[in-house]
């Protein structure tokens, strides 16, 4: 019998894990009302503002990055109306979590086309007290323009949320200077541990709009009263703070500069290898915002299906890579480049791919254009 | 210097873990959407019905027991208004989720005293939909009549949610037969693993009361739904559902029965000791329900502080144990036996604590009293 290889994810979350990781969740349990955990909060907190690019509070909740979400939406809903950005499934996700509080204006370009500042303009205009939308939408491996959104919406006076789930610790975040008010991210992506994790940085404007009618559990005023004693008002997944406080050491050491520089470069690696592999990139250059730089979409070729690629990579290499979501599924496969994927998984990923591919004669050989831009790292 | 300590958590959640436990979290991360996390999630469900004592659905929720709390709350408050005992801490914390989402009428004992049974049925009669109460209120260390108080409920055609955080698993706990329609338990209680995990269980019956307007991420629908693929709708926190595995893999190989057993006379075990030693239990025998199986609480004798046993216990033993809370705080200490406890563990906590205490003169020795009772563990 064959050996069963181990697994290597490389999806848009959850991530492979750094074997530090793994490690630092393997002890004992502590108390969350003792002096140890405050210090491991502490840390955590301290490290993930940077990654935010805030001096404001951050606010960690056990929970997926979907309760992060909620949690920003609904503490902050007392406004009239809402627009909600929809260039994804994220996007939708967003207006689906904003109608349950407020009043919603949704905005709908096509999935992998870019967001066109205008239409966002003139729902603004007709009385929006706030913006929502998704940084990095992993479901097109698209960025929205962050800056430019938050500066439009600043205009007219608008509260500004950003869903920074898959890229803050991967890519470029200045909340503070670019003029955000509340951001999220999740622990499963770039950040690069398991998923269990929120957090939600907020600066002072967002509690002008604070509503003490959003769920108890999801309610940020009471995650702002246990900051003050580095607690959490509920109890906390404790092994996933071990993994955080280790995964955001990782950070500090590699520098967040870098980091970013990293994921860029392995996402332009799966670009320039698809390239010159004779694949096409979704979207369409022409189309684009900005490629997502902690994952790559591609259109799957004619005559290959999801299980002939994903499932052969799966089942010859061990290694999960994403299909397209909802009507994307079949159209389009996406890597994953987020948290900490180095070079080497990054080509035998390429490598595996471009195996399967080329048995139906769909791509050529192209490792060498993914290993040239891999060189700088 | 002297060596520090490892820890000991003796405390009614998050409790000590079985190294078996540490050892499942310790892995690479595997995708949420494949095979292997869907078989790891069936055995969980069907492990976690035993638990309950139900045949009907189990959800799993990635957060503390206060998500699953709220989730069972808001996704069945299609109803007029619902009665919510408090007698405790966590029945206090019920009446709070309640009240945003359907009208409240919270019935209030002292904390400490039993339920009045004549008191929650004329709040039934004036025309509640549903009854909520706390199983097992760790806060008093108390015991509430859960049999009863579903019949009761059920006289009135209410729906019956049951707080069992921290009874199911380590209490006797029969939902479908006791009439209870919907009960929570959280994974850092009797199941034995870290926090960060809820789940509950739900009859057909709470369907009719299903309301839309719970929040997005505790939506019971969503989870329902999902659990024909034994997936979740959002990321679950995938190294919590390791340990869970295991977790009910050591209650299987121990047997439910032999588990509560082995609870009851831990509990016992304190209560003895505590009678021998000259301490008091709290509350006193004659104004109770029934003891916690779980968690004992017992008086602070006169002129010990908080700091005095608890901050010397941790100091000089490394052995965690809890205060009072609220009003209580100071006045009753709390000895939690929740989840894979044995009887080493117990005496050497008892030990500490009566050597603590022997230097007050606030006890007497009494070790001989638990060792007795735990002969039959």
């Amino acid at each position: 019998m064959k050996m069963k290889f181990d697994g290597l994810l490389m999806i848009p979350g959850p991530v492979h894990l750094h074997e530090r990781i793994i490690r630092a969740m393997s002890r004992q349990m502590i108390g969350h009302r003792g002096k140890e955990f405050s210090e491991i909060m502490e840390y955590c907190v301290e490290g993930l503002k940077e990654l935010f690019g805030t001096k404001n509070d951050v606010y960690i909740i056990s929970g997926s990055g979907t309760a992060g979400l909620e949690a920003a939406i609904a503490s902050f809903s007392k406004l009239r109306r809402i627009t909600c950005i929809d260039n994804g499934k994220f996007g939708d996700r967003l207006g689906r979590i904003a109608s349950r509080y407020t009043e919603v204006d949704v905005v709908r370009f096509e999935w992998g086309k870019p967001v066109d500042l205008e239409v966002v303009e003139n729902s603004l205009a007709e009385g929006s007290e706030a913006l929502a939308f998704v940084h990095n939408e992993t479901s097109t491996a698209m960025l929205n323009p962050a800056k430019e959104l938050a500066k439009l919406a600043k205009k007219y006076d608008a509260l500004v949320i950003m869903d920074g789930i898959t890229s803050v610790g991967g890519d470029e975040v200045k909340m503070d200077k670019w003029g955000i008010d509340v951001a999220i991210v999740g622990s499963q992506k770039c950040i690069g541990i398991p998923p269990g994790l929120a957090a939600v940085a907020v600066n002072d404007n967002a509690w002008n709009y604070y509503s003490e009618s959003c769920p108890f559990y999801l309610d940020l005023a009471a995650y702002r009263k246990k900051l003050a004693d580095m607690q959490t008002p509920y109890t906390p997944a404790v092994p996933l703070f071990f993994a955080l406080e280790e995964a955001l050491r990782i950070i500090e050491e590699e520098g967040l500069e870098n980091r970013i520089k990293r994921h860029r470069l392995l996402s332009k690696a799966v670009r320039e290898w698809a390239g010159e592999a004779g694949l096409r990139i979704f979207p369409e250059p022409d189309e684009l915002s900005d490629y997502s730089n902690t994952v790559t979409a591609i259109r799957m070729p004619e005559g290959v299906t999801d299980r002939d690629l994903r499932g052969t990579l799966l089942g010859e290499y061990g290694i999960t890579i994403s299909g397209g979501q909802e009507h994307l599924k079949g159209r389009i496969f996406r890597i994953g480049n987020m948290g900490n994927i180095g070079k080497r998984q990054m080509i035998a990923t390429l490598a595996a791919v471009q195996d399967v591919l080329m048995r139906y004669n769909a791509c050529r050989p192209a490792l060498h254009a993914a290993i040239e831009i891999l060189k700088e790292l």
